[in-house]
C-alpha cells in the first residue's frame, strides 16, 4: 500500500473547515437530555472467568432511548478506594468481545469498561450482544454507516454517540471508579467516538483516539479506498440525489464537529499509508481539537497504526492524565 | 469460474432430505393468519414517466405485521377487462427499482406487480424504498441472512416471505387483475420466493425460479463462493456455537420446504458455473417440488443465468399458463 | 474506488486541445461519400416476440463497406404517422442484444433503432448478429481497440462510425420515422459514437452522450485503470515504438474532435468515481462541443452513471427536442 | 495455487474419448491439398543482428490460403551440408517474437524456424508480423479461441494448423535443411500444434509437446481456471445454446484427435499445479498419443512447466532423434 | 472461503501413514543432547511496564547451538510458591511480540513464557529479538519453510523445535515455576511446535495445539492455497528435481511423526474452512496422537480458528490438568 | 496499471538530493579493500551443455569475506585473442539460472559472465547456487531488502554489491577477456548493481543500467506498489521506530549515491507505468549520473520495460563502447 493521501509534510498542516449546522449543539443537548432523563440502574454480574487477577462484571446500562447496553467491566481483584477508569469503544463492526481479549487496562490498574457498539460485533474477534431495536426508516448500505442517514434524528450514530456519551455516566456510578479520573480510549471507530464523548461527556480526564473515524466525512468518502467509509459513497451510488442530505446528517456525527467543542487533554494517532481512515482526515480533527493535545504519526503503517505500541505509549498517556 | 459442484451429470439426481420441522406448516399458518388480519387498503397512485404505452401505479400494500410494503404496477395502458398478472420478485439487494427498468411484462399484455424487499435497495439499479421496522434482536452480519437468525419468529424472510404472499393478495385486489391467473415469478432471491409464495399463496396458476436462492442452505453455506449465501457462514465464525440454531431457524425459509408443498406448475432454470446459488442447490430445490415442473440448465453460466433469454422463455411457459 | 481523476472543482474547467489532422474532415467527407455510394436497400422483416404493445423488425442496413449491418427496430404497436425516432449505439463488447431487454424508447413512442456493432457482441448480455468482415493488417490486442490501428483508413472504428452514420440514414428511411426528429444516444462506446454520428450525419436533432468513450484517447489510455482504453496502452507496451503512429490513427476516432464540428444539441454526463472513461475525459469532449448541450455529474457513480436515472432525464431531454 | 485436477496418482491413467468426426481425415486431406496446391515460393532475406555466431533469415512462406506467414530462420553462422531442423510454435498470444530472444537450437547446430502464429502477437514479449486476414463470420470472443468457432471451416486454428503443416514443408524447401530431420516443437499453444502438425506432416522426425493447449477442449473448458481456454466457456456463456455446434467445431482442431493418428517419437509434459493446461488433459493426449512417447511431470509447477530445464531436456531428445 | 478440503464427515475418520524416517529418534536424541549439553544461565531480567498486577521479566536461554534465544515471562505479581506455568510458541511469522499483548495465561495464576522463534518476528503485531545466525547452505524461497531443506542437519526448524524443547527447561529453571506442571501451547506454528516439544521434553504435562501448523507436510503442500505452507511448493517448483530430498528433511519436523511418540494430554482443534491449515492434516496429526486427546473443530471457521473463545476453553483444558 | 507517478513531462527533470553519508567513500573504499585481501583463485570448470557454437563454464570467485560466488562464463567457441566482456547481475530473486537462458551476449561474439546473488535464486526461472553465509543480527522481513538493514556493515547488499565489484575483477582474471572492455548491465536488481559496479570498480568501459532498481530508496518505499521496494514499508511497519535507522543503512547502497560518483558511460532505461522502480526513481538516479548517459523511456511500459527490445539497443550501445 504505496501513500495515496497528501504528502507527509503536508499532513500537519492539514485542516478543514467546520461543517457543523447552526443547531449542533442544541441537536445534542437536546439528545442527551432526553437519553439522561431515561436514566435507569446499571447492572453489573459477576462473570465467570478463570482470571485470578482481574475481576469481570457483565454490565448493562441504559443507553439512547432507554435501550440496554452491555458492557464488560474489568477490574483488579486486589484493589482499594476509587480507581481511575478507562471507557473504551470498539472499532467498527465489533462488539464488546471476549473479555480475556482486553486485560491491558485492568491489569495495570485501572477500572476498564468496554462497551457494546449497539447492532455490532461480527468479525471474527469482536462477538456483541446489543441489538439495535431501530431500524432505518429507509433501505440502507448494509453495514451501520448509512443506518438513517437522511434525518439527523434518525440516524445510527447518534445512538451509539449517546450510548458512548452514557458509557461515561454508567462508568462513574460504579463505587469502585473515581468520576474525576474517567478517559475515554478507542481506535478507528473507536477514537472517533472517544473525540464524540469526550467532548460532550462532561469533565472527561483525557480522550485518546487512534486513527480516528468518523472524521471529515467529505474528504473520507472520496478518498479512503477501503473500509466502512465506502459504505458512504454507495450509499450516494444507488441514492443518486441523496449526497446533500447524508452529508448534512453525517455533520451531525463528526468527528471534526466535537473536536472544537473538546478540552480535555487529547492523544492522537495517524498512519501515513492507512486507507480506511486516511491520514490527512485524522490530521483535519487533530488540527480542530481545541484542547491540550499531542500527534504520533505511524509513518509507515497502515489502518492498524501502531497496535499494542500505541497501547503502550497511550498508557503512559493516561498515567499522566488519570494519576 | 471454472466449476466446481457437482460433475453436470450427477446434477438432475441430486436430492436433499427435507429440513421442514415439526411445526413448519404450523408456524406458516398461523404467520399468515396473523398477516391476513391486519389486511388493510392497497392503495395505487398513478405514477407518471414519460411511457405512452404503458400506465405505471405507485402502489403499498400491507405486509408483515401491517407494515406498508411498496410495489410498481405497470398495466398496457391498451386494456379491457381483467389481465392475467406477473407478481415479480426481485433478486437480493435490490427493491422494486426505477419502473422503466422493467417493462417486458406489461408490454406482453400482463399486469405486472413488482414487490419491494424490505429494507433491501442498495445495488447500483435496484433502489427500493421500503424500510424493514424491526431490527435483529441480536447483532447480525451486515446484510439480510442473519437478521434476527437466531428465532423463526424474528428472522427477517418470515417477514419478506409474507410480504410475498401478501403481495399476491394485493396484485388480486385490483380490478383490473384476473385473481385466477396470477403468477409468481423471480430470479435468485426472487426464484427463492417465487417458490415459496407459490406454495403459501392458495391458486398460484404458475411459478418461475430462475437460479433459485434460499435454498437447500445447508449445502449452500457450506460451497457457495460469493454472493449472500457468505454472509451464513460468517456469522457462524463469529458466534461459534450458534451453527446449530442458525440452520434451525433457516428450514423455516428454506425453497426445499416450501417446493415439496407446491402444486403450481412450475418453471426453474440453474446454471453450470454459479458460485453463488450453486447448481446443485437449484436441482434439490427443483427435485423436491411436487407440482409439474420443467428446468432449463444454462449449462456455462455463472449467476446471470439466461438472463433476457430466460425471459423470453419464461414469456413462453407463462403464456402457457396465464394464457 | 476512490476519485483518482481530477477533484471534481476542476472537472469544468477541464480542456484539452483539438488533435483533429489536417485532413480530418477529407477523411470523413471522402469515407461517408463512398458509404452513401454503396447504398442498397433498408431490409426490416417482423421479428416474433411475446409483446402486445410493441412491434420490432430485425434490421439490416448497408453499412462501411456495404457490409449489411444488423439492428432492432422497435416501435410502439398502436401508431399512427411519423414517429421521432431514437438512434441508440450500444456499450462496448454489446451487440443488439435480445430486443426484450430494451423496450423504454418504444413505450414512451418514440421509433427505436438499435444497431450492431459490427463484431461485437460477447457480453453476457449484449449479443450481437453482426461480423466484420475485414480483420486487422497486423496483429492486434484482443478486442478492437487496436485493430487496424496502425493506419486511419484500416481502423476498425472508421468502418463503426461509419455504420453509425448509416444507421440514422437508415431510420430515416422507414416510412414510420419522421426524419426531422432523429436523435442519436449511447452511453460508453455508445456515447461516443453518438458525438460522431451527431457531428457527422446532417440534421440529427440531439445528442445524448452518457459516460462517453473514444473521448481524449491520450489522457484516457494513461489514467483510465479499467476497461478497453487498457487495450490500448497494452498494445503500445507490446509494440514499443508504435505510440505516435497509435495515437495519429486515434485522433480520427476521437470524440473530441467529433464535438467541436457538432451543432445539435447535446446532453453529456460524466461520473465521479468513473476508472473505465474518466470524467476529465468526458468533461473535455464536453467542453469542446460546439452546439447546445448539458453536463450532468454522478457524483459518487462508477461507470454504469445513472443507469435507469439517467434514461428517464434523457427521455425528458428528448421529449423537449423531438417534441 | 494448489492443486485442483486430479490427483496425481490417477492422471498416468486417465483417457478421454475419442472425439474425431466421421470426416475428420476427409476434412484435413482436402485443407491441407488445398493449401499445397497454393505452394509458392519461401522468401527468406538476411536479417541483420549484432549475433556473430548465428545468421537469422526473415523468412515469408504461403500458409493457409496461400497467405505469407512470417518466421524467423536462425542458422549456425559456421554450418556445413544440410542440418537437423527444429520448427517451432509460440505459445498462445505469441508472434515469431524478437529472434534475439530464442537462440538456443541454432546455438546446439539445428537449424531453427519458429512461426508467427497468424494474428497473434500482443504480449509483453512475443511480438509478431503476420495478420490474419480472415476475420470470423460472426461475433467472437475477444481472441482467438472462438474466431469462427461455429463452423469448422471457417475456424481460425483450421488456417493456424494448416500454417504450421506448412512451416514443415517451408523448413524442408532451405538447402541448408536436412528434410529427413525435422523435429516439430512447441509448449502450450506451441505444443497442441506441434502434434497436430506431427501427424499432419508427413516424415516428421520428432515432436516436442510441453504442457499442450488444444487438447481435449471439452475437459478443459470446464476445469481450467485460468488462460484462453475460458474463451470458450465466456462463448458459450454469451451464446447459450451453441455448445454443442462449438465443440464439433473444436473436434476438427483437438490434439487428442491427432495424437491417435501420429507416429513419430514424442515427449510430452504435463505441470501438476496447472491451471491453463490442467495436467489431466495434458495425459488424455499423451494416452491417446499412437507413436513412441514420453512424459515428463513437473509435478509442483504450473504453467511454467519446465521452462529452460525443459529446453535441456527437450534438447537431449532431439539429440537422440534428429542425430 | 468456501470448504475444499475433505467433507467433514470424512475429518474423524482420516488418517495418513507415518513418514518417519528410520532414524527419527536418533537424530533427535543426538541434536537435543548436544543442545543439552551446551547448557548454559538462563537470563530473566525486569521489564519495565505500566501493569500492576504482572510483573514481565525478559528471558534469554540457550537455544540451539548455544544460541541466545528470548522470551519473556509472566508472572501474576501476587504469586507464592511455584506456579504451573504455560509455555508458548507464537504463529508463523511473529516473534516473542509485546509482552502487553498476552496477558491471559498470567492474569489466571499460570507462569507464562512465550519464546522468540529464531529469524521471526515481521508482521503487523510479532516483533522479535532473536536472529537465527545460520543461514541456509543453498538459496530458499524467502521465509523460513526451506531455509536449509535440503539436509535435515541445516533445516531451519531443526533449530527451532530445539528451542522450543529447551524453553521447557528453560521454564522448568525458575524457581517460580513447578518443573512438574508445565504445559505446551500455541495456535498454527506454535501448535506445531507444542506437538514437537510435548513429544520431546519428557513431563510435559498437557499439551495444546490448535490449528497446528507443521503437520502432514506431504498433503499440505498440495492443498493449502494460503499461508507458508506455499513455500514449500514454490521451491519445489524452482528446483524442480528436489521434491524427494524436501520431504525427507521435512519428514523430521513433521508434527504427524512427533505425535505417534507423545504421552501427555493434548487438546487439538482444526478448522472447518482454514485454507492455511487444512483440517485434513490436523486430523491426520491428531489421529497419529499417542496420548489422550481430544479434538474441537470450529466448523464455519477459517485458520482463525477459536480465537478467544478457543483461548477460554484452553485454559479450562490447562486448569485440569496443571490444576 | 494506469501511470501513478509523476506526469511524464516532469520525469526529466526530476532530481534528488544525494543520501550519502559523511564516510561513504571510506565504508567503500575499506570494504573493498578487505575484499581484495581475501583475493583466491577464481575456478572455471567446463560445464556441459548441448551448446555448439558457445562454451560454458562453471565459475566460482571470491566474493565478499572471501565466499565463493558462482556465475556462468559463455564464450564463442569460434574465438581468438582477447574478448571484450559483458557481466552481467540478474533480477531480485533470481541466481545465474540455466546458462542456456542466455545466450545473446556470447552470441554477439562477447565473454559473458553472469553472477550468482547470492541467497537467491526462487523464482520460475532463476534458480541459484550460492548462498549468503551470514545471516541478519535480527528479524528481518522475508526476502533481502532488510536482511541486516539495521547496521551498515551488516547489511546484505553490502555483501553483493562488493561481490559485484569483485566480479569484474574475475571477469578480468580470464586470459580469453580484455580487461580493458569490460561492461556491467543488468535489469532492475541487476541495473542498480551494474551502477554501483561501474562507480566503484575501476576503469569500467561502460554500464547498462535497465529500470533500476536499489535507487531512491526513500521516495521507492513510499510508492513503489509491486515489488520488493514494499519490504522496506513493511519492515518499518512492524519495527515502527527504526525507519531512521534503516534509511541510514540504505544511504550505502542507493545508486543515487553511486552515480554521482562514476564516470563510465552509461546507457539507462524507464519504463512510464512501472510499480515496482517507478520512473521518478529511476530518473533522480539517471539525473545524478556523472558520466557521459543516456535515457530511453519505455513510454507505456511496466516493470518488463523494453525487455528483448532493450537487449537490442543495448548491444549497440556495449558495440560503440566496447568495439
Amino acid at each position: 500500500m504505496p501513500r495515496t493521501d497528501l504528502p507527509l509534510a503536508e499532513l500537519p498542516g492539514y485542516r478543514a473547515a467546520s461543517t457543523a449546522p447552526a443547531d449542533f449543539d442544541d441537536f445534542w443537548a437536546q439528545t442527551l437530555g432526553e437519553a439522561a432523563r431515561r436514566e435507569a440502574p446499571v447492572s453489573a454480574a459477576v462473570h465467570r472467568t478463570p482470571l485470578t487477577t482481574l475481576d469481570v462484571f457483565d454490565v448493562g446500562f441504559p443507553g439512547f432511548g432507554g435501550h440496554t447496553v452491555k458492557a464488560w467491566l474489568t477490574l483488579p481483584r486486589a484493589r482499594s478506594g476509587r480507581l481511575p477508569c478507562v471507557v473504551r469503544f470498539p472499532g467498527y463492526g465489533n462488539g464488546r468481545a471476549n473479555p480475556l481479549s482486553a486485560l491491558e487496562y485492568a491489569s495495570c490498574g485501572y477500572a476498564h469498561l468496554v462497551m457494546d457498539v449497539r447492532g455490532q460485533g461480527t468479525t471474527d474477534r469482536g462477538t456483541g450482544d446489543t441489538p439495535d431495536p431501530e431500524d432505518s426508516p429507509h433501505p440502507h448500505r448494509p453495514g451501520f454507516m448509512t443506518k438513517g442517514v437522511l434525518d439527523p434524528h434518525r440516524y445510527y450514530y447518534r445512538r451509539v454517540i449517546t450510548d458512548a456519551v452514557r458509557a461515561v455516566a454508567a462508568a462513574r456510578s460504579f463505587e469502585s471508579v473515581d468520576p474525576d479520573r474517567v478517559a475515554v480510549v478507542g481506535a478507528s471507530q473507536g477514537g472517533g467516538l472517544a473525540v464524540a464523548a469526550g467532548a460532550l461527556a462532561p469533565g472527561v480526564a483525557a480522550v485518546v483516539a487512534d486513527v480516528p473515524f468518523l472524521s471529515h466525512f467529505r474528504r473520507a468518502a472520496e478518498i479512503a479506498s477501503q473500509g466502512p467509509y465506502l459504505e458512504i459513497a454507495e450509499y450516494c451510488r444507488s441514492y443518486r440525489d441523496s449526497a446533500e442530505r447524508v452529508f448534512s446528517t453525517l455533520a451531525y456525527a463528526d468527528a471534526l464537529n466535537f473536536a472544537s467543542r473538546a478540552t480535555a487533554p487529547a492523544r492522537f494517532s495517524a498512519a501515513g499509508m492507512d486507507a480506511v481512515t486516511p491520514p490527512s482526515t485524522c490530521y483535519a480533527v487533530y488540527n480542530a481539537y481545541a484542547g491540550p493535545k499531542r500527534m504520533r504519526l505511524w509513518e509507515f503503517n497502515g489502518h492498524e497504526g501502531g497496535d499494542a505500541f500505541a497501547t503502550e505509549e497511550n498508557l503512559a498517556f493516561l498515567a499522566e492524565h488519570l494519576g
